[in-house]
């Protein structure tokens, strides 16, 4: 596992983070608010969840590999409640997802 | 301050914390979800802080008065906001949010 | 999974997050600091995932089996290392950790 | 505030996470360690802290303007405590702090 390897994991999950965020506040404001509830839900925790594995992987936690599971399963989760949304946030949450699972699929895999 | 101040507001915090995420979950089930777009962003928002406080004052940050402060603006605002709705758990959270504010507010003062 | 056992269960969480912050801060005080290296590493990172656990239950998240099985993993290797160590502090976290690994092992178990 | 400001503000923050939690890592593993104490606990902290402002300002916090207040304060404490210190991760670690405080010190002003 190379530093710009962890970087780039790093980066996807901050990526998503943002991602993540940007489509809970969007949907908040939404006016189809009641066909958002698991958006909203989803895409909060995982946000919470990608930060939280970003700032793991910067202070060289001990349990990356775990840490990296949890957010392929997060990410998994938020992008497929995401893509049934035609709102472009949620697309773009949806496709930030899926990149910041396969970034941490392969960290996990390397770092176990 | 003794220990047992900043453990009653460490509890403050938590209780808090967990009013605050307790009301957001149940906002996003209620019927009348569009009047709930700011309890909502603003329960959740309030929930962090007030985890984020607790944390710092266990691990004895040096920034204790900042944090209590914000921790107090927050738990204001999610008061001010969650008692304009009658749901029970609304009002639950603005009364564990006007405690905390309270005891955040006396412990900034003291740490300052 | 009642509201009881998940909140003996954040109790657990909570806890240990005080008890590894209170080792963390005690052992970057002691004389035999350098022994210390590891203990303070891991007391510190554990009390980062006790607390997100914490605040994951309360939020009611749908990967708390993810975040259950690492923080079970987190407080043994915690455990495991501050019980090497004489400090009461160190004692103490350990014993902490062991009993929120335990809550948490059984959470994990229940809500998958 | 145009996005592309509050974009250079949240990665001032994580570039300051970085390197805090960088230099926290590698100040464990020096040999002069006993006068690392208080570098080793501001640089956590203010990762802590730059970690929560880069989160609060990708989901839109109402209280972006106090937690970067926050922000400049654990950056100038964590900067002048490492600026002490010789090893090229202390003097890293206090230049991303103060590019990091430069940055949230406009982020409070422009957003209050």
């Amino acid at each position: 596992m190379t530093q710009q390897q962890i970087q780039q994991c790093i980066d996807a999950c901050l990526e998503s983070m943002n991602a993540c965020n940007v489509s809970y506040i969007s949907s908040l404001k939404e006016y189809d608010l009641a066909m958002l509830r698991d958006c909203i839900r989803l895409s909060r925790e995982c946000a919470e969840i990608c930060g939280f594995a970003a700032q793991a992987m910067t202070r060289g936690s001990d349990f990356i590999a775990e840490i990296c599971d949890l957010c392929v399963k997060a990410c998994e989760a938020c992008a497929a409640e995401c893509e049934k949304h035609r709102h472009d946030h949620c697309q773009a949450c949806a496709e930030a997802c899926r990149k910041c699972a396969e970034a941490c699929r392969m960290m996990a895999v390397v770092v176990a």
